[in-house]
């Protein structure tokens, strides 16, 4: 009778193992298209090339779960210092900058580094591991996960930058997807609960669960396009200082920032033409205009909701009104491994969010697919936040200055990071994450 | 009957006239004890030279009031890009960090615009300036005082460079004040109302009132002070990276941070002494330990915060608080031309707030008199702000990114600007205004 | 009869102090036409502010010869630090790019420190120096001299930066001179003395005199003007990078260099037509074809030269050239303090250098009077060159590197240091200094 | 009978065909022990992948040889910019600095590409080169050996900053090998020729050959020691302004160098002890003090000899002296491919150059073998110097400013550029060539 506790907890245990390996499988599988010099450089110090990423995520379960063993031999000494992220907690840290200096250890090297932690691996989930160690090996999942979108991040910019424009991955787009005419969502606001309510895994920047007291608003029922956006640069914004913030006015002016990051315009024509391409995962393409606008910074989603009469929603405007919809919201099921890499068109109706005065309550589209979605909140600890004790707790509190928060998830999210109470965080002048929005008012 | 409105508009103006005048003698009386070279120089980007902010005060008024009259002849042409700090739908900007290139027009030239541009203004208080007039009219008064204060600033951090420690004006510390023990003050929370009531003079980021829900808290009855500071200083807390934000740790180690602003150690002694000298604008003094810690970015407040057990208030949290103080919070009515300007040293009794597990409600003290507070609050719109229309606009809104939010006031902030609503905003690293903390649990 | 010797030395000396005398009063008159505020901005870490280096002149004779004597009282401790250059050996430096932040001591402190230290070198003089010191008050004279011609080109680089344009001093220009048409002057070369001849002051830079083999070259008898270098502007010289030095080429990219230091176009209009004016210390004026172009880089007159299908001619070659002319080279006598402080223009025969293929003897003109002309020489030690001992020693030879040789002297040199063996030395990139040239082939 | 030429012809072609198919097989050869990793990263702008020196000098054959054929169909379009080092003539070039994104083109891509080029270059030798072919050619090979030596070098810059230290090659130093005991060479100067004899190739920078005058001088008989500079070390030179050029004091600050690149003290022990460590190609090893010290910049080498009561010798006292030389000075015959790539000891008779004021004449030693000698002498083109016509006329010419010659050559040059005339050169500041000095008096 009393069984049945532990029966479930075998169960839970045999599904975090199969996770594990899952998880493991899929970062060896992202590389399948990269060579070893593809997985190796680095090309700006936000990115990490792919091979750290993949001796990062294995050097995680290593310091925090094997080396505690009394059992385990490391792999190798050093790398306890060279795939060191940013914990100060655990020691020395090799600089940042210099990450696609390491040619060695080899990309087969660290295949051989992660196989070895692998097995060791494999013999604490033999002998059971106990509950504090289960919690780590979620937060070592879930971190793997993370860095596999950051993977695609960086071998995208990587990629971009070379002048033969080479391809991730061969893969069609599909066709537009229909999808309701825009219309404005009606919340009524009042006291709303917010942060992660205790089913499932969620960071530690997602809680406490609070209440937040927030006036009624709108959002918009689908993201920004492509083509509202070309709207936008047509109307000459990149040249009016009015639209944007005074940082990021600075940036646009020292960054020379003319559209989103990975567009180019093949030749000057008339505006009334889209001349535009896109660099994607899958190869260049001709810019869609049904498709969401991705690869903004902070400032030009703020001054692009600016321009149309419109803001960008806090993160718990965002948080509730998805909360309250009664829409399934599930993200693609598919694997990041096959899924299409790049944000999807909808058949929109030739009526956008500009002639929509009126508004209705309805349902969101396009919550957790195809781009994060800036909002207009600081990221800064909720209310009772406690920083969790130990080198893990390095892990998400001390980055709260200075960065944006944005909801949802997007096209190289792993499926299982859709959640409501997700807070993601960038600073507001970068560009390379999978970055759109969606306005509110 | 009806007369009565008449007499309170004509008492209105007159009293608007008169602190008109005040202000701009204000400015004058606050050069007096400076060279024209001195008022010239340009110390960092961040900050101006005296005479600028002498002449950009004057400009404010020039370009908003009298250049829409159409009998005006400006005094100078090319005043208008020399002077304007950053409004860009009045044109063209002299760049900020070139402004001490400015040796002409003199200082004397500048106190010619300045002579000029207040005739024209008593013109105009002669003619009866219209309702819209008499608001720009407050909101250069405003401005001005802010100017004041900036200028304060930036003297002290000019002459703090020069190795002949040059002193602003001779004065003299008053002894200590009394003062209550430290005690924690207790906060209930709940749907609380914060902005501008709407009496009085605001700027527009107070606005609109608006509810927020908070829960309980409790304040720290008194500031920081130098010598609890210096004890976070001696225990290697400026090399200790588990205390900082990683924004804050990465300023640490660039800008070889180890006490705050201002701060000189005269020799290296036993810990255990207090070898600290501080430069004021009243020359450079023996550090006093009962004073407020003065000079501290954000992330030296933060990182204090945390080594102490405790945290940063929010914004809200603070105004509430001291929108509910018993006690009476009138700031220093003496006018910064004879007042001393630098925070205070105040009795204590020796026991800290470390020790002070329990708390009990009580009046908050040094809240307007001497040093801006940190909170943990980023500076962003408030629910519904609406940036006002025109120029003027640009006045604070598009500051809204990347920068905390101050509360309170200081020692060297003109008399009229302390109210609870009051947003003052810096960066995080900004050190050179006077900023300490107080904390919050 | 042995008694002449004594009188020539009573002579020499009473010479000594009047140079001394005079070159001191013209340092003065130098800055009459400044404000204090003037006299104390820098406006980049190239140059000093007009205040320091009346202050570093100074210093110059208080620290080599006053603090030499055991009766001197210093006038202020600090200064020893504030207004040493670059000599390491006197002790530490007061960082360079600083040196604008010196609102204190201010000019009239200053100015009291030049009195008081004139004052001490009368009694020096009085008690008669022995011949050490009479040769340090030699180089001490020519140090200020040099001071002086410095001075003159950081207030011009300054007053340039500011949109309002200042006049350093009224002056018109005289009329153009006559000049004889251009042609090449032969000379044949071979083993020639380079270095300084033993007569007169000299640096010790200009020694030891040696042997030089030099093969048979032509210079031009004049300079070039800028009718000559609008051709190579408009010949868009400055996009083709076949004309330039590979660093040289960078620098034209990097500074965005499009003519001359101080040039700029007022409209763009056609090409045949002059539309360029040129900022001088007598304000800005309508650029002089007939004058020699002024305020070039190395980089721009080699380019320039290539473009001419000629040459720049090396130290040597000018100097030999220089020693063997003919014609009376007298500098102008008229003292900086009066003089025209400006290029002058000569009436050409409208037959440039282009059309001179056949060659003749002749004389060299516009040798000491208008710009100094850069040579094909880097700067190094002359064979068995030593650095002479002690402090002074620091004076020359620690620049002998990455530095190309000037010869001659231009129209802001003090009249005495017109001397064929001069060697002056910038950056090849530097453009401040009134640096022209002349060709060789 | 005249078909003695037509022969000598046949064999020199063959001669160049074989010496082109050795040349192009070393390249290969050296990348043996890299992984494409190893040969894709660039460790600093200075610095080029040895992937990209495979492409660049295979990209030179093409462009000047390949494209002029008509028949020729290029491997790949973009390799055209890709590949081009800093040819403005042959059109736009990938930025030097982004040479590591290259990820694409693969390793295996850019063989294929060698390949390609190879059979081509194989079919125009069947066909019979013409002589500027043959010349071009010549420049070719000349080219690729450069490059081979710049390969070594780069690479060993990058292992060195990867803390794993990896060894590029295994190889074993021999024991060091008899020298004579130190002396001073003595050299009457005089009337001396410089610049290619005119027997066998050289460049266009060592042309035209010309006389130069030059006083009796002395070189020292061998190398600097690592010993000898580890006295200059410990004798606190690092510290002491009065031993540096102005600009080199400011490096040393700047870079805060303490010793030669690729030194590494193990602890900081007694001075009398040596606990240094070098990074070379074999791997990091002892550092032995017999051998030449090596990896300096110009600006240690210069004050390493004025510490030393010496000088660096002129490039003519240098070339005159080794043309003069009775001793074979013919260099390692030794392949770079199985040669040791660092230089060599020698056994000493522990009487430094210090004791040794009087000189004889002798012989030098270590002229081609070691390391390449640091000069007096500016780079600077040679009287009556010509570029080139075309393309290839960017060879030499352009790079004429702000370096400084190095004569010699070194443990890494291949074995045909040994000749006394040959000019390397670098900025004073560089420091990754195998560059050590010889001293002059």
């Amino acid at each position: 009778m009393n069984a049945t506790p532990k029966i479930k907890a075998d169960n839970e245990l045999g599904l975090l193992r199969s996770r594990y390996q899952a998880t493991r499988e899929i970062s060896k599988a992202l590389i399948t298209p990269l060579s070893a010099e593809d997985a190796c450089v680095q090309s700006m110090p936000d990115c990490s090339p792919a091979k750290w990423h993949l001796a990062h995520t294995t050097w995680f379960f290593e310091t925090f779960l094997l080396e505690q063993l009394e059992s385990y031999q490391c792999f190798h000494d050093q790398f306890r210092v060279l795939f060191n992220s940013y914990y100060n907690a655990v020691g020395e840290q090799y600089p940042r900058p210099a990450r696609g200096l390491l040619t060695r250890p080899s990309l087969a090297d660290v295949l051989a580094y992660r196989d070895y932690v692998d097995e060791h691996m494999q013999s604490l989930f033999d002998a059971g591991p106990h509950m504090e160690q289960q919690r780590v090996i979620e937060v070592g999942i879930q971190h793997e996960q993370q860095h596999q979108e950051l993977l695609l991040m960086d071998i995208k910019h990587l990629l971009s930058l070379n002048p033969l424009r080479p391809t991730y991955r061969e893969q069609d787009s599909a066709g537009a997807s229909p999808g309701e005419p825009f219309h404005w969502t009606d919340h009524p606001g009042g006291l709303v609960n917010i942060g992660a309510s205790g089913e499932g895994f969620c960071f530690d920047n997602e809680t406490p669960r609070h209440q937040h007291f927030t006036p009624a608003y709108k959002l918009g029922s689908r993201l920004v396009t492509n083509g509202e956006y070309l709207e936008f640069i047509n109307d000459d914004a990149y040249s009016n200082p009015a639209l944007w913030l005074s940082d990021g006015w600075a940036c646009v002016q020292e960054q020379n920032w003319q559209a989103p990051l990975y567009w180019r315009e093949e030749q000057q024509g008339p505006k009334s033409e889209n001349n535009w391409f896109e660099f994607t995962l899958h190869g260049e393409r001709k810019l869609n205009l049904d498709a969401p606008v991705v690869h903004l910074s902070f400032y030009e989603a703020d001054a692009f909701a600016r321009w149309a009469g419109a803001r960008l929603p806090t993160e718990m405007e965002w948080e509730h009104a998805v909360n309250q919809s009664a829409m399934n919201l599930a993200a693609v099921n598919e694997s990041i491994v096959s899924r299409l890499l790049h944000p999807s068109a909808r058949v929109n109706d030739g009526s956008p969010y500009r002639d929509k005065l009126s508004s209705n309550s309805g349902n969101l589209e396009q919550v957790f697919t195809d781009v994060w979605q800036w909002t207009a909140s600081a990221y800064l600890p909720y209310p009772g936040y406690v920083t969790p004790p130990g080198a893990i707790g390095e892990y998400n509190g001390k980055f709260m200055s200075n960065q944006m928060v944005l909801k949802g998830a997007c096209c190289v999210t792993p499926e299982s990071h859709s959640r409501a109470s997700y807070r993601n965080f960038f600073y507001p002048h970068c560009r390379w994450q999978f970055a759109g929005l969606r306005l509110a008012r």
